[in-house]
């Protein structure tokens, strides 16, 4: 938003802007989960969209396909623009005040997320000569749901000559608001083929007016009701008139230099089924007249005590960065004006700001928004979960259809039916069912609301257990598998087995399982109480656990990589390089047959699955699966960056993990897609939070096997900033983190409202390996230097030299076949594993062998080393180490041999540095253990496990180039011997250099290059 | 059709049936490839629907899709109703003869295949008391193809008092014809939004009327010229108006009992682009004039010429079934009917008699309709083809669309415009590209045709080869693959590597190699032009040829079985036993991600390539794939089941070939799918035929690699016939066959239009495995019953009993495990390979073990029995052997070992019976070339081929009961040693009741069943 400023709480624009007009009417939107007012002006004129919702409000419309076939979406389902009851006219000697032909003397637009307020002060000259200053608040309460007013202010500053002037102020309700239409393709224009409501009723009062709508095939009306109020009160004259389709009042009178006059507008919004329209109205004219009676002043008081509540939790504080702050705020506030509270509507993808994507609920809401609440406002995260809940009928019908037992939901509804036109990325998204019971097992664990969980969330879980149960079969090979579905990356579809997928219902299976298991033992009545309720057999239970221990999750051992699907690795790479910039994104340029056949994706959800289900995968892999994702990824979803941003960010690149997070957090502030002015991106919006929270802060919140601690955090606060702190509920307590550069904070805050009878319980999370236990009211502060606690060595080359008899044994073998093999080529095998030297070497020779000769040959190769291994001692020890070993023993410092050789554990023996644990050494990783060599940091990443402390912590020491890139791919400090070593923190000539004191330098200081 | 009797060369109905009425329409239809009336009464009423159709004729309109994405098929393209020439209105005292209204006296509609005329007559009493006879005729011409005529003729035979009568006879013209609304659901309603085309021009004389209509969209027009002519002349008085909308014609006066009138109308329809309308409107009156001069008899002369020529040819003669002998010959005459000649239009799916389909036109033409005309009219085949040539350039486009290169060809169309709506079974048939260069190659091999082969056939050749290049890619294997197609098997969709596809690919690839190395040679000159006008170098030839070479094709070599793509084999089977028998078809009652999740088959693609590329499957394959995918198979598509006949006849099924076939051949005049009404199914029909040739008379046309004889029989003749005739015409010549019970003749006619300068040419084909070569005017006839020409024996228990051996082998490998093994587990582990037989033993014991380990024991096993077998001798050649295998010697009849064992030669040289070929066998069959042991069929038939003889001719000798399996399964006699063998021909229970007369009268008498 090029004319707006940055402040902290408030988003202000200092001058209105044409080209940005559809933008800002979405950014400065008021809502409050239930209605939603674009943000566009007073006037109605200039507009680009005015817009007026009501979550859940829509319209269904017969959805007409190219060809139909046996159980496709029956229905679009349209949010509906309806009557705008905010709009003001003003006439001053009969010109119409617009923002658009006065002269704006000064201007100012502010939202302000700390008051819950939008506010513009203008001063302008009319073409006819007249100065007049306006000053307009208007609100959409938090606090009363159905409530939105205006305050709007008008003050003659000037006129020609200082004449009296003629002043008429209307406000118009017109009852047929329109959709936009949406395309430019006549083929995919407005879906309504009539208008979508009819007007029931319009009526106008003296003070009050009101209209109620009634839709066609959806049966939902919806009722407004307005009061007007003019201070003073007879300065002007009031005239009203209705028809059929609108209704209009009219203030008009004279007015001096320097009088002004303020009107107050107060409505209620309210929605329900058209059978009880009647109940309705009563509801909402009492509702109106409360707010009423209270008055502006007072509806102004409860805002700003509701969003102080809701900051004191909810805030992310960031320094160093104002735009950022500004950003998160604002992502932050809007989610919470989007989210349904009423347990009967969600969020939808555009929020209550626009009409993009139809006012649709997707699984963005359990993914992506979820967390920020259920960290936050556990009530707000409950109510959405409870919308889900309540379409589990519908989902359990739409099972039926699609010949599957349990409970099927849908990939896109508001009224829980099936809406998705194009089954491909729509139904066969089956892992938005799996989505939804992970976002309550998340819910469930971080509130304790075993009420939820025992009533509402075990019957979710277990209709979608059924569904996976009958979706999936178990192969020949016994393992359970999942065909012809579509993952979150809609860019391939219709796969077997997609990863995501069956990771995901292996989760929701066990979720199950393991909520059964608890009621069965802590509410026994409650758990009998399911299995009739449900028709629930425990010999379903066998099944369901059958299939999650035998579940097929992809994995491909040669590279360590988890394919996204069962054919993924062999379609054609995308060829991004004669891909010109303007052909993304992809779908608006390939046929889905060109997408769906190469190896491109929209998002990686392979990595999303490594996120939600952290626990599940080491460290290596997350690194490995990240980098050979993030080659084929476009980004072209909105749902893709915050991720990657999370896992840049795991894995230690911080770069990335910034970049990434950039591109989320002022999506719609700085319009990055271009189509802010359809809505907000509510999914990337939250993003931002998770990527502040899960990634920067390092917060995971997934219980390990091994462990009771549900919650740690692994902070890496990006170099841009200074501070981060926040506040996390859990399990009734809140946890604030206070994130500085160099140590954090952890405190946990004492209960307002503390229940005396209850025992303090404590809360133990974990910062990085470390165990930390607080009491209500304890703080702790953790130094976040860097310690030196490791050192992991690499054996050949850096403990002694037995390169040397490698290069022997080597070249023993190739003079046997009458190979080349020289220096030079023994260079590449350095910290590659024996196979792998040995196919260096065929390849070099152009000679092909089976795998049973290769193997042969190897075993040949390692009975001459083996041979030339019997003559090394401790003589061989290269220079410096044997005391290296002996000063880090002393302080207490890990030493680890990360090697690719099988012969480690016999050459420290020969060397005299074992037994192994022992004197020089705490543990040799070993490489059978080890899916993937250098330069894959796995060997590594495995010497901190043995090690048991963080690669931050760590040095590695290596003579080979893969083996640096190892190091610096596991996120430690590297120091390189020898020449020509890319990457090193530090580089030198020789083992002789080594000292403790240089490697306690590189960890404190971050090292220094060396001199080649 | 209930009502119609058998006659060979008509189809007559005796009694008109109201519910029938849509079937017999279609049924009755005359049409001659461009024009097509449906068999609608000559009075307006009663009707199902009055259809009148001008091949291609069509109009475009948008394609509503639900979601709409990039490069999805714009139009629907739907043929037009158009108005109807042929209707008359007759009043008798002012009382419209109907014929649901009238009493019917006699009733007699008949359509003349002989004589390409429908033909009807009827005596009625009308309710007013009159009695009247009438008879039409009514033609549409093949030789003129605009014309169409109509013969009337009305008597009075009775009135009340026998008084004169008013008579008043109407022509109505209605220019605004409409199509059917095709479906009951509102969402795939009518595909107009308007009237689909206009009136430009309605012009009423005396004697003629004129009606021109112009398309909206589709830039088509179609002119209709009448001629009136009534006999005798001055009877009735004619007056005659014309409206915007239709033209009327009636002649009206008095009339006596006892008298007539005829009563002829002419008309002439032709279409065109709009552009050209004056032309046409120029053609069409004189191609009018032209018929009207030469009168209704010379039309029928003409007609009855036509198809004399035609039958000459087309004829199929079966004798012993009338109603299949009707029935081929109303499939054969509605194909013609049905068929585009003019090179611009196709065959629609149905013919010129319905609105199903649209008049679409798709691969069944080129797969299953091409062949009877490439073998009985060429010229037509040929015109077919180039229908597809002259959609070259929109090929060419829709490639570039979908970012390929070369063409890509419509799957569904009329002009040239993909219309599929629904992609997944739509564009994804990319196999439809081969398909068509497939018939093309068929019609180039038939016709020798090289001015289509070297100007057409190898354009659309090279264009297809270069989008099978950008659409498959190499696979890091180095294998050539094609990933997210659809087979012809529509119910999996977007797999990887669907094997009919790459199978056809590949011979795409090679046809358009083979024709540009054969146009290098023998045509330089266009061969370089070729280059020029495709702009193509000869390193893309490279390409092709590495493709080809390098082409993936599914195969599991653990089953035998080619896969219907990569992910078939993992599919969850389809619960047959659980589906009721009313949801099928499954397209109707399952939504699509159901269907393609599951091994369930529309139709066997695997099965139909196999036939299609016959040659490059053994009888082996073919028997194992058929079954396979036969119990997967629902046929819910009218393709399948002339394919499945063929491939029956092939494996030797003839009960199922016969069955499949009685699904095929009378589909529409029995309405087996209950939708006749909608119009004929085209490629059932044409199928029937494919049936007849391919699958009862064996007939092939491929060439081997290592062969130049393209064409090839073996016949089958169901034992339903006595007798099947028919002609093929090759390179020029007729080849007509005669088929018996006992034997066949083949005749090459004398070519009647000899070019006297032609060397007459020889025809060389096979007669199963036997090499005819015939000169015009020789006949040569070849007795079909068996001959013993060879025997193939079991080793163990029929030439030696090594069985004891293996169960002292084995028995000491279990004692030394302690595993259970008895005689009776010993009885299963008969006929079957060592490692099987270990698998057996180990599950009886509940063992599990590695491969190795298996392998290791399997090892261990054998050598235990090579040490037992070390004492084998003569001594142990099993009573009566050795004597029959020197009888069999004497004879020439070949004698071949086929066993799973590994160690047969060596026990057949410790028995003395060595070396081989030599005295006693001419051949062991290598278990090593096999790829699955008995009970199937391959290790007998490698034994047939081994001793290069039919499997008709040969018995097979075994005593266990996969060994039976396997020889019935190959096609062969069996003889049974022993109890308990289900199958055998001739069961004993000793080798010493072998004799060469008992083997001799099995093969002539078809054996006995032995006692137990």
């Amino acid at each position: 938003m090029s004319s707006t400023e940055i402040q902290e709480w408030k988003i202000t624009e200092r001058k209105w802007n044409k080209q940005s007009l559809g933008k800002d009417e979405t950014l400065f939107t008021l809502a409050n989960g239930h209605l939603g007012l674009r943000g566009d002006f007073d006037e109605p004129q200039p507009a680009f969209h005015r817009g007026t919702y009501i979550n859940g409000f829509f319209e269904k419309e017969p959805i007409v396909y190219g060809e139909i076939a046996y159980g496709y979406a029956e229905n679009h389902e349209t949010i509906l623009n309806l009557p705008d009851p905010k709009q003001v006219r003003l006439f001053v000697n009969n010109e119409e005040f617009r923002l658009d032909t006065v002269r704006i003397l000064s201007y100012n637009r502010c939202l302000d997320m700390k008051e819950g307020l939008l506010v513009r002060n203008v001063e302008a000259m009319l073409p006819n000569g007249c100065r007049i200053g306006l000053k307009s608040r208007r609100l959409v309460s938090f606090v009363r749901t159905t409530i939105g007013a205006l305050e709007y202010q008008c003050t003659l500053l000037d006129s020609p000559g200082g004449m009296p002037v003629s002043i008429r102020l209307e406000s118009p309700l017109e009852a047929l608001a329109s959709n936009r239409k949406a395309e430019k393709d006549p083929r995919v224009g407005s879906k309504f083929s009539r208008h979508p409501y009819k007007v029931v009723l319009l009526e106008a009062h003296q003070d009050r007016s009101r209209l109620a709508v009634d839709t066609h095939k959806s049966a939902l009306a919806a009722v407004l009701d307005l009061r007007y109020h003019l201070v003073p009160q007879n300065t002007l004259s009031l005239s009203f008139k209705a028809s059929d389709e609108s209704a209009q009042y009219s203030w008009a009178g004279t007015m001096n230099v320097g009088e002004s006059f303020t009107f107050y507008k107060y409505f209620s919004y309210a929605s329900g089924s058209s059978s009880e329209i009647e109940a309705l109205k009563n509801q909402n004219e009492s509702m109106l007249d409360a707010a009423f009676q209270a008055g502006f002043s007072v509806l102004v008081q409860e805002q700003h005590d509701f969003l102080k509540a809701f900051w004191a939790v909810a805030d992310v504080q960031i320094e160093g960065d104002p735009e950022i702050q500004q950003a998160i705020r604002f992502n932050i506030f809007h989610i919470l004006q989007s989210s349904g509270r009423d347990g009967k509507t969600s969020i939808a993808a555009k929020g209550l700001t626009g009409e993009g994507y139809e006012g649709h609920y997707f699984w963005d809401t359990e993914i992506y928004v979820c967390p920020l609440f259920t960290y936050t406002q556990p009530e707000i995260a409950r109510s959405l979960l409870e919308y889900r809940y309540s379409i589990l009928d519908r989902a359990r019908k739409r099972a039926q259809v699609m010949a599957e037992k349990g409970a099927l939901f849908p990939w896109r509804t508001i009224d829980g039916e099936e809406t998705s036109a194009y089954y491909p990325a729509g139904t066969a998204q089956y892992h938005i069912n799996a989505d939804i019971v992970y976002a309550m097992e998340k819910y469930c664990q971080a509130s304790g609301d075993r009420q939820f969980l025992f009533h509402k969330a075990a019957d979710v879980a277990v209709e979608t257990a059924r569904l996976w149960l009958s979706l999936g079969h178990f192969g020949a090979d016994g393992l359970f598998r999942i065909d012809c579905v579509t993952g979150p990356d809609e860019y391939t579809a219709l796969v077997n087995n997609n990863a995501y997928t069956n990771l995901m219902a292996r989760n929701n299976l066990r979720f199950a399982l393991d909520t059964l298991g608890l009621m069965k033992q802590a509410a026994p009545a409650d758990y009998k109480a399911l299995l009739v309720r449900l028709n629930l057999d425990e010999s379903e239970l066998e099944l369901w656990k059958r299939a999650a221990e035998a579940m097929y999750v992809p994995f491909d051992p040669k590279t360590g990589i988890y394919p996204q699907d069962d054919s993924f690795m062999a379609k054609e790479p995308w060829p991004f390089e004669s891909t010109p910039r303007d052909k993304y994104p992809l779908l608006l340029h390939f046929h889905p047959l060109v997408i769906y056949r190469h190896q491109v994706l929209k998002q990686p959800d392979l990595v999303l699955a490594q996120f939600l289900l952290s626990e599940q995968f080491s460290l290596a892999e997350k690194i490995r699966n990240y980098r050979f994702y993030e080659k084929l990824t476009t980004g072209d979803s909105s749902l893709s960056h915050c991720i990657q941003s999370i896992m840049a960010a795991e894995i230690g690149d911080s770069e990335k993990a910034y970049d990434y997070f950039l591109k989320t957090v002022r999506m719609d502030l700085d319009d990055v897609h271009g189509n802010s002015s359809d809505g907000i991106h509510t999914a990337a919006m939250a993003g931002s939070w998770l990527s502040v929270i899960y990634g920067f802060a390092g917060f995971r919140d997934r219980r390990h096997v091994d462990s009771d601690i549900c919650y740690s955090f692994n902070p890496r606060l990006p170099s841009q900033w200074k501070r981060l702190v926040f506040s996390l509920q859990l399990e009734g307590r809140t946890l604030r983190v206070d994130l500085g550069r160099y140590a954090v904070q952890y405190s946990l805050l004492r209960s307002t409202e503390q229940n005396s009878s209850d025992v303090p319980k404590p809360l133990t999370f974990l910062h990085r390996n470390q165990s930390i236990t607080l009491y209500e009211g304890d703080a702790v502060t953790v130094s976040l230097k860097p310690v030196l606690r490791a050192v992991v060595f690499d054996l050949d080359g850096v403990i002694t030299d037995t390169a040397r008899l490698h290069y022997t044994a080597w070249k023993q073998l190739a003079d046997e076949h009458g190979w080349i093999f020289d220096e030079k080529l023994n260079e590449a095998l350095k910290g590659v594993s024996r196979l792998g030297s040995l196919e260096i070497i065929l390849r070099h020779n152009s000679i092909r062998l089976s795998h049973q000769q290769k193997h042969e040959l190897a075993e040949r190769k390692n009975a001459y080393y083996m041979k030339l291994l019997d003559n090394l001692g401790p003589q061989d020890i290269l220079s410096g180490i044997q005391n290296l070993l002996l000063e880090l023993g002393k302080r207490g410092i890990k030493r680890i041999i990360a090697s690719a050789s099988r012969n480690a554990p016999r050459i420290i023996e020969q060397l005299g540095l074992g037994p192994v644990p022992g004197t020089y050494f705490e543990g040799i990783v070993n490489p059978d253990t080890v899916c993937c060599g250098k330069p894959d940091p796995e060997l590594f990443l495995r010497a901190t496990e043995l090690a048991k402390v963080s690669p931050h912590d760590c040095i590695g020491i290596e003579d080979a180039q893969v083996g640096i890139d190892a190091i610096k791919a596991a996120g430690m400090k590297a120091i390189g011997i020898g020449h020509n070593l890319n990457g090193a923190d530090i580089r030198i000539h020789d083992t002789s250099e080594l000292s403790v004191e240089l490697l306690e330098r590189l960890i404190q200081d971050g090292g220094f290059r060396g001199k080649d």
